[in-house]
């Protein structure tokens, strides 16, 4: 079986993503390691933050090799203009932008089995007038399908409805039609991605207490419950609409795979509590593979030696994970 | 000093409120324990939970006595109709109404020091058309003031902006009045209650990632940054608005003593999850003293003998801590 290949963004220049980057480097990992980003920028960050790591250009011709410590493969392109640490500038916006449609054409093209991304810093993509709402939604929309976001720890699983939406626009946007494309990848892709067989979702309500019968809100009524109620018939294991303060309870956690929040901070804020920095970013209905840090830029870390690469190491190991499985569903 | 004496609410007649008393009356407890409830309903429910409790009518004309194990007083209160347990009857929803208030009433008389609330079902005192829509904004309605909503564990204190709101109409609730209230009450009730001199609060944003500079919604650009700006003039010591996902990871949860988050379903999840079943509802802002299980009220488990009280002993214990300090302000 080839060892997967596996593509990683640094994201934001002027964040931690460099330096995150260069300090997994220095370990082994059981596949090989394609950087896509600047290698003039990788080669400054090393030296700023003392560390010896030969950058080399990536032979993507190759059959893919384990990573040896101390090295760098780069698919480069090019910065707009020199990074400073610590710094956003729009002019680099774009580059970012670059980066990922790079990646993620790397794997499309199976020149690699999955796709690592670092933090990027939404605003300063938007300030240079580039519509992007988070990698999620951006890689969608470049590899035309319909995401959906879970985020991963040790010991939690939480996928989530809508995700980067002004909470206001949340309600609107919890329709039948999201719900059952949601909750069918979700079901599907633990299946393919997660060798769960049946997956178990717990799907928290909109509102608080799950709308308790309409007295706090209709969107259980009018949509969730016939929406589950449908899902139902296709066999897919669903529990709720719950109160999400129950179903982030230890009773409903062991007797399920996978919490669905109908939004961000009905779910995240617990699976990050839960992750003690080590949560996977998992996005799901892709054709690709693809896992993300928790975390954001730290713009006040970047070139410090401060910066944790916990988080990367973590979304590296589940895509190796989930890399191998899907190598192994090609080749047998 | 004398011992506190502390009234408590069994809630909802057909769930496991009356269980999970009669449960803690079998435990010796530094304090005196009234029960404002129907004598001849937690006598039917001892009984069928093969308890031997002794059941007097509260005397409260006599100094205040520890708790002993094996008794129970209470103040009495008739139901409209006898329970079954397990099953709602709107016909009783007219009495839960009449304990919460006979309870509030012996804690503006001073003759108790504290109260404790056990589970009701929000939903069958409504549907007996009777306004209501949480134990904590019915108190504070009917002592006359603002109350602030606080979960805590033994690891974290959460405090609410928002209560039981739809989740739709969350954003226009969050004003600046609103925010100053709060924050302002948060502050004086962990300065008096909670013995700590200078708290620090950590404000969630209402947005995810606290509305990213304006591009995911601009509540905190006009209404939640001018108000801590504000606020800090009086020095509160106040760090956000901060996104939710971020602000219940360690590195912020051990600088601060609370984190203030907008909603209900933005700071509970997580609290529940910290708390393995032991958090403690307190109400700040009220002229008295009152804490609250954490839990529902479990209709399927009422008489079964499988209600834990853990919850409903965690309260206790905090009315206990805060009413012993009550009672020293007032004697010193």
């Amino acid at each position: 079986m080839p060892l997967p290949r596996i593509v990683i963004t640094p994201g934001e220049p002027a964040g931690i993503g460099p330096d995150i980057c260069l300090q997994i480097c220095l370990k082994p990992w059981p596949c090989e390691l394609i950087f896509v980003a600047d290698p003039n920028l990788l080669a400054r960050r090393a030296t700023e933050l003392n560390l010896s790591i030969d950058i080399q250009q990536a032979d993507l011709r190759q059959a893919s090799s384990a990573h040896k410590p101390g090295t760098m493969n780069v698919f480069p392109i090019k910065l707009a203009k020199q990074e400073i640490s610590g710094l956003l500038d729009v002019s680099n916006a774009a580059y970012i932008v670059e980066t990922l449609k790079a990646a993620a054409q790397l794997c499309l093209d199976k020149q690699c089995q999955a796709l690592v991304t670092g933090p990027v810093q939404k605003s300063v993509i938007n300030d240079a007038h580039i519509t992007f709402s988070g990698h999620t939604e951006f890689l969608a929309d470049y590899c035309g399908s319909y995401p959906v976001m879970m985020l991963a720890t040790k010991t939690l699983r939480v996928a989530l409805a809508t995700t980067h939406l002004p909470l206001s626009n949340v309600s609107a946007a919890i329709t039948p039609t999201l719900l059952e494309k949601t909750i069918t990848i979700l079901n599907h892709d633990l299946q393919r991605q997660f060798a769960i067989a049946n997956p178990r979702i717990a799907v928290c309500g909109l509102n608080p207490h799950a709308g308790e019968n309409g007295h706090l809100g209709n969107e259980e009524i009018d949509t969730i419950i016939p929406s589950l109620e449908k899902l139902r018939l296709n066999n897919i294991c669903l529990t709720g609409p719950l109160p999400a303060d129950t179903a982030f309870t230890q009773p409903v956690l062991e007797k399920h795979d996978v919490v669905l929040a109908m939004y961000h901070d009905q779910g995240l804020p617990t699976l990050k509590f839960s992750g003690f920095g080590d949560a996977v970013n998992i996005t799901l209905g892709l054709p690709i593979i693809r896992t993300s840090v928790d975390h954001g830029t730290a713009l006040d870390l970047a070139a410090t030696g401060k910066a944790s690469a916990s988080s990367l190491a973590s979304a590296l190991d589940t895509a190796i994970q989930l890399a191998q499985r899907s190598t192994l569903e090609q080749t047998t």
